[in-house]
């Protein structure tokens, strides 16, 4: 993350761009405006973090569209009410702690400080690491945007799903991030010998927790929108030759209204203790973490679709399936997202890959909507 | 091992046997014939080792059970043509070196020298293993039984499964052991975001692998005696928020009759290809391992009914699913087996239970089956 601070930083400033670390790392240039200096900003960005084995766009390309953003707007000596800043967060992902969004909690004012004292897997912990690469720790409250600073966070994103690709648009606006529940289910029963128990003496966890897997697929199908997803199967033993004495599985369900989410819950729960009471097996539901859909804001939105559309783009509106900064920030500030077709949806692989006019669209876009937003509503 | 040997020595001792360790670490316990010194020998015993947080039961009560029957014999002093040997198999499961029924092959002259080269977790080989324990590695061959040297072997063993309990039978015998099929299937597809493709674009490994289980309990369930597991599933990349990747699944197929077994299995292929076909994901499916049923010689089996009839008992005729020592004596002498019932079908746990009073009428039948044996089939 060093080396992509020095590189990031060498761009801001060749854009113009005075550049800052806040006390949770994340990375700030600022453009300043031409008018008498005010502290409000137009907040472009995304992460610069991404997953293990990922690719070079989730999340860094927000970056470097905000950077481009800023490059144009100066060239082109826009007069802005506002400074405008782009932002690279520190930390989306959650790879090294567990825990996603630690950069955009630190600036919504929701870091948790308990958080300081997680471990990674060498033992090390965030309040150390984040003093070895020159965050300061306790001053994270400090990093909060003040309510009112941020006149809009506009944040570009790969799509990270194939969408844009199947309507055959390089560009999305995003209408809202969907809610999301996360469920783990425990199915046990009393196991046995794969070659002594007769079939219809068995109570079979994994023939239970199989039938449920179809009906959570099912009810994804039957409910327009939503997305339901078996995700992790772990079996016990997991020997060959003996019927299974414990199944969890996870349960990953996600839709843009909240309603629509919390019914399809229900009925995939119904459907799994119904499964378990067929099959004399026990199961334990556990409701892990939940989220309520985030509207992104709509006349930020309206605009966007609006610049797109000047600069002779087409643009899809589609809700989020991912969690974004931008959902950290909608507390403080209003949000829109500019999603970008990455080929064949693919993201969290070295295969992710955009078209370079694609990118080129987005930076006509988001230049065009940064000088409208500037011109249609003056600071108040 | 060692310490179980001191106390089965003595045992055998005690009953009036002379001791020997064979070349692969097999313990026999020789109770000599009144009549001229024969090398042939009526065969009774089973294994001493187990699995891992095992119960007290499996193998070791079959070895327990030859020395009470020679014990009988003794004090009853009875007139035998043959001597009475008690075998205690070295390994019998194949904790140690994944191979499994090491002792009963050195008898059967099938044994592996290829074996003698495995190591154990810990890197250390079978070969010093043996070595280490005062074995004769090297002379595993002179341990094969010469040919029409064992008379009748027989096995008693807890059933390790419900049907003697279910039908409130102490004692079965077994008519075979069941032939067996092992497969692998492994199923993959493009993986992906949970939360950004579409269930409609999904091509998941995990749904088909999930219609494909419930297709094998439910041709298992349809098919008398046929016995069906899958056991092992392992996902890539096992997360809650992922689309799986990668899906492999076991699977045991286990019939008296090989034809019903080969055409069961056909059956599951067939249904797999279905699935994966349907869900546009891959598959490859591995033949890892297979073998025939191994019928019990009919006449030791009647004999063995027919003594427990005149003990007052009625036996359960029953095919064994799991494979025994008794499998791999087949090609070398007439094998039968005697199984006892244990508490709930339940073994390979501390949980493993029988009745004294089960074990009894298992002695009182073998000591009338040995006399009878002696008498009605004098050696040729």
């Amino acid at each position: 993350m060093q080396d992509a601070h020095r590189l990031v930083r060498n761009w801001m400033a060749q854009a113009g761009m005075k550049c800052r670390l806040d006390a949770a790392g994340n990375l700030f240039g600022r453009f300043e405006s031409t008018v008498p200096t005010t502290p409000r900003r137009i907040l472009l960005g995304s992460h610069l973090d991404t997953v293990v084995d990922a690719g070079k766009y989730d999340g860094i390309l927000g970056v470097i569209l905000g950077i481009a953003v800023v490059e144009a707007l100066r060239a082109e000596k826009v007069n802005l009410p506002w400074a405008v800043e782009v932002v690279a967060f520190s930390e989306e992902e959650g790879v090294r702690f567990s825990t996603p969004f630690l950069g955009s909690r630190a600036l919504a004012g929701t870091f948790d400080p308990a958080h300081l004292d997680l471990v990674d897997p060498a033992g090390g912990s965030m309040k150390a690491a984040l003093e070895e690469f020159g965050a300061d720790p306790a001053a994270i409250p400090e990093a909060r945007a003040p309510r009112g600073d941020i006149v809009a966070y506009v944040e570009p994103h790969i799509e990270q799903g194939p969408q844009l690709e199947l309507a055959a648009c390089p560009l999305g606006v995003v209408t809202a991030i969907q809610g999301q529940s996360r469920l783990s289910f425990d199915w046990s029963g009393p196991g046995g010998h794969a070659g002594t128990v007769p079939m219809n003496g068995r109570q079979d966890p994994l023939a239970a927790a199989a039938r449920w897997i179809q009906a959570v697929e099912r009810i994804g199908l039957a409910t327009p929108g939503l997305v339901a997803t078996v995700g992790r199967v772990v079996v016990q033993p997991n020997a060959p030759n003996c019927i299974p004495r414990r199944v969890t599985t996870s349960l990953d369900v996600r839709h843009h209204n909240d309603s629509v989410r919390v019914q399809a819950v229900e009925e995939i729960v119904a459907a799994a203790n119904q499964f378990s009471r067929d099959s004399h097996t026990s199961l334990l539901v556990g409701y892990d973490h939940h989220h309520a859909a985030i509207d992104m804001d709509a006349h930020l939105t309206a605009q966007l679709e609006s610049a797109i559309a000047a600069c002779g783009g087409q643009p899809l509106r589609l809700a989020s399936g991912a969690g974004h900064d931008a959902g950290i920030l909608a507390p403080i500030a209003p949000i829109a997202m500019l999603f970008i077709r990455c080929r064949g949806g693919v993201s969290h692989s070295p295969d992710e890959a955009v078209l370079q006019e694609d990118v080129a669209a987005a930076i006509s876009a988001l230049v065009l909507f940064t000088r409208r937003l500037a011109t249609d509503s003056p600071p108040s």
